[in-house]
């Protein structure tokens, strides 16, 4: 984990003062993903967790649903000019019975050709790719405990959070207990980081769970939570329009705002116990 | 921009009590940006400043760079089935003499095939990409000047921002005034908005400039400022690695933690005036 931060010299300000002093960067650097040699996506993210970040990601995507349905993860060495080995690009061979991405995959999620492009056109696309429901998942969580993840999640984080630059998402049990925390400079990073691992770990789909992510709550991440079988997500910052269409499509529980004691309950409120 | 906020209704939950109210969330839908007519990307952004996001992005792609390289922008009519207009794919025509963009132009952007993938890479892409160069604008700005911007942008965020999901780009002149506001569900798509309304009335590059963004600075967000010839960047939160390491090496003045009178300054000190 020694890439996870970077120091640099910075001014500071404070004041009309200033000072010079090293500073803690969080780390970012490209990692490619290629599926069986042939490259899928490159995403800027914090180095570590490389393996769940691109198990995690083919999750997301719809590729791959268990441990079973990987061949082999490894860093591809020969990555340079010189047959060195830059530990950013990660190569995933999936099972021979598994079929093989489209390698327009990215756009594919989002549109149909029959369809056009619309909100509607990427909530159908969610529900045909998806392997599990998560409408039919009976967890139940007091608010009160729903309310006390976010400093769960900032108690573990600040171990190795030094730079203020980082997104964190953990995992928690239906009785309150972190399982995965992972943190990186996107936050989809950080999520696929933690469904990767449960991927990896034969624990998909994630029934039973809740996925606190320490920002805001787009589409994007609604759709990795689905995909990976979560029935309830918790933000600190706001949902956008289509996160909670999804969501409500999908019958997952979507939960913004949640600070201290209070919080909105957007999609699925059954799942949250209040007095 | 009807469809900037959407409301639903929302459980509140505050210290136990409950109620339910409508609640107003940023939008989400999917964009396509086609160039000639070919998919180029799908970005989740909030409608609005659509042509100004795709042409923005081109700039940041190093596609297009005057508003000559444009021959039109439009919706494309006819993307649904029954030859509708969701508004929500752009297509923009380049100019005859404008060289196309290669259609796997996001992996290339990181990544060349003689020296694998790595951040070093990265900022030679950006290098090699750039029709400006930064690093002799003349810009000085007061440490004072700069303490002021956040609130300037929250005061003229303030009015159309009611969701508290939104992500905002601001350019600033060398005085301090606003010259342009854009706000988006995704940060990158808020200074590609920016951006692009720059092109497209004639401005690029942004000589004298500032770009103020609401969150924290990537190495994608300083890529768009570099492209565009923006000589300063600040944050009000903390920057990547990759972000200072790019902004070091094109001579970019990297500011961060911009909070009242305090700031961080980690590359190109001399523009920040200090008494």
């Amino acid at each position: 984990m020694g890439r996870v931060t970077v120091r640099r010299p910075v001014l500071r300000v404070r004041d009309g003062a200033t000072s010079r002093r090293p500073d803690s960067l969080a780390a970012e650097e490209p990692m490619e993903i290629r599926v069986d040699g042939r490259a899928l996506t490159v995403t800027m993210r914090t180095p570590g967790d490389d393996f769940d970040l691109a198990v995690g990601f083919l999750v997301s995507e719809g590729v791959v649903g268990a441990v079973e349905d990987l061949a082999s993860v490894r860093y591809c060495a020969g990555a340079t000019a010189d047959g060195g080995n830059t530990y950013n690009v990660v190569d995933v061979a999936l099972a021979p019975d598994v079929p093989r991405p489209d390698p327009s995959l990215e756009r594919n999620f989002y549109t149909t050709s029959s369809c056009g492009l619309c909100g509607k056109a990427s909530l159908d696309a969610v529900r045909t790719t998806a392997r599990w429901t998560v409408a039919d998942d009976p967890l139940r969580m007091s608010a009160d405990l729903l309310a006390a993840l976010p400093d769960r999640l900032r108690a573990a984080q600040r171990v190795f959070d030094r730079t203020g630059g980082l997104h964190a998402a953990g995992l928690f049990s239906a009785d309150g207990e972190l399982l995965c925390l992972r943190e990186d400079v996107g936050r989809h990073n950080a999520v696929d980081k933690v469904i990767g691992h449960a991927l990896r770990t034969g624990l998909l789909p994630l029934r039973g769970t809740v996925l606190m992510v320490s920002g805001r709550a787009s589409f994007e991440l609604v759709q990795k939570a689905v995909m990976a079988g979560i029935p309830m997500m918790s933000a600190v910052s706001a949902p956008s329009s289509l996160a909670a269409d999804l969501a409500d499509e999908e019958g997952l529980t979507l939960v913004g705002f949640l600070r201290g004691a209070s919080m909105n309950v957007y999609t699925g409120s059954e799942r949250v116990l209040t007095e």
